[in-house]
């Protein structure tokens, strides 16, 4: 294992509560974060996909931003997304975070034009860098096909890397496709790569990975954070298989307001379910029944506060 | 053909010029606006997809649409890009255009979710027609599946035009399908339906459509309005013939720096072919040698000033 990481361990694409008018919560939020960092994260991911972080507005994430470290949140320990569909966006929110002293930016590709060449993706990376021209820059790339629907090969990857060996240091791999998290690994033992499903972390780990980076981390953090502390135990494979079971049982409902039900239950507190279009609420009978669910089938048992 | 429609014609979705460093380029963005109002377009379309809206910033989309308006562009005759990810950002850029005096916005659904809901994508338009709350605002549905990968159904076309019969009036179909666009035009016929694509033109304006909103038209609206004013003379198949054929050659290059080499060659104005990134500029070598088919296999003659 590699020493020395910007970051490793269980990471949470922190939700985004908003209240029932559709106003982003930050009172929600920094209680949220408080608790992922008390109960086995190690670092947050704000702006996310699980953040609905292309549901928010350019102003409302650098405001969420600032009253998470306004309240006390190590902004070290934040690997904030960046990524837009417009570099100029882009390049605003990346010099926001690095200014704020965030640890590293998590960038989506452009994802509006679809199948771009490799030297457009290139440029856009490359700009961001270029206007940040800020050495404290850490980028993770974000290769998440099945939403972006604009994968990032292997050789883009190595690209960038080439080009930016101090800044291009991380890659989050949501294809859920083990043999491309294998083939990252493998061509590039430098990089910081974190899967993006909870199912492929023991692998993960084994082959060099530094850790993961899950919307469930949002309820599961401290079971994620125990295979992450003994993957090299003996029962580590036991672990791994009763996460990916409860995962399983997640991945049955919508994710993102599958979650936010859940912590609406587990926190009593309704408006927590709330998210923004295009994503609609669970309906609350079945998020009672997936609560049953992950307390009978999978032991999962969770009050906050 | 319906009376009274609120846009009808050759619409062009307006190329949005940059300077060398990046920026918009408002002097060349009046000029040629006027140039296409001066030359067969009924109206323009600022921010669609092959205006780059997506790379661009709120306040620079903001601006632009200032600057055309003050600089004499008829408000009215503005269809104007509004869909973002983002609802409030929609509802921002929404609010905008209708309080600026536009004809119209052409609204993209949120297009990072995929597969969402009918009912997200509804609350999604709902929400931003809630919040504009303007007796004024007309919509146009922006159906292009290709880059949004986000459809819009049938389905919930109708639902949108029931429930909001004064607001929702329009449809951008830029799905290539013909039968989609037939499929619209017979269950709507209220609606006013471009295709987005001047291949479909004349079948589109025998059906009911109100007229074509296509990329080409930055270069081609003398030939598309030609077509547009006389589709129900002898000679339209061959017309339509024509212009199709001209489509199948631009189809052979990246659409929008195609566009912008062309111009740049056209207008002896180099800093035209400026894109963004993810798009990447034409090769000058392949701009030059696009222009002369065009002439030669086309007869398409073009100089500018």
């Amino acid at each position: 294992m590699q020493q020395n990481r910007n970051f490793s361990g269980v990471i949470a694409p922190i939700l985004t509560p908003f209240t029932r008018d559709g106003s982003p919560d930050p009172d929600r939020y920094v209680d949220h974060a408080r608790w992922l960092l008390a109960n086995g994260c190690s670092a947050l991911a704000p702006f996310g996909t699980t953040s609905e972080a292309t549901s928010l507005g350019l102003e409302e994430r650098m405001e969420l931003l600032e009253q998470l470290i306004d309240a006390g949140i190590e902004p070290s320990l934040l690997l904030v997304g960046t990524g837009m569909c417009s570099v100029t966006d882009a390049a605003v929110l990346t010099r926001h975070a690095v200014d704020s002293g965030c640890g590293g930016v998590l960038m989506l590709p452009p994802f509006y034009y679809k199948n771009p060449s490799d030297d457009g993706v290139f440029a856009y990376y490359a700009r961001v860098i270029d206007e940040v021209a800020d050495e404290h820059l850490r980028i993770y790339l974000y290769h998440y096909p099945q939403l972006s629907a604009v994968p990032l090969s292997l050789a883009l990857i190595g690209r960038l890397i080439s080009s930016y060996p101090t800044t291009v240091i991380g890659l989050k791999d949501s294809s859920g496709d083990e043999k491309n998290l294998h083939s990252a690994l493998s061509a590039y033992p430098q990089l910081e790569v974190f899967p993006g499903t909870e199912k492929l972390m023991l692998t993960g780990l084994r082959a060099g990975a530094a850790g993961v980076i899950s919307a469930s981390a949002n309820l599961a953090c401290a079971q994620l954070h125990g295979l992450f502390r003994s993957w090299q135990a003996p029962d580590a494979s036991q672990l791994q298989q009763a996460i990916g079971e409860m995962r399983t049982t997640l991945d049955g409902y919508p994710a993102i307001p599958a979650l936010k039900a859940l912590l609406a239950q587990y926190r009593n507190d309704p408006e927590w379910a709330t998210v923004r279009p295009p994503l609609v609420e669970l309906d609350s009978a079945d998020a009672v029944g997936l609560a049953a669910v992950l307390v009978k089938k999978h032991g999962f048992s969770l009050q906050i506060k």
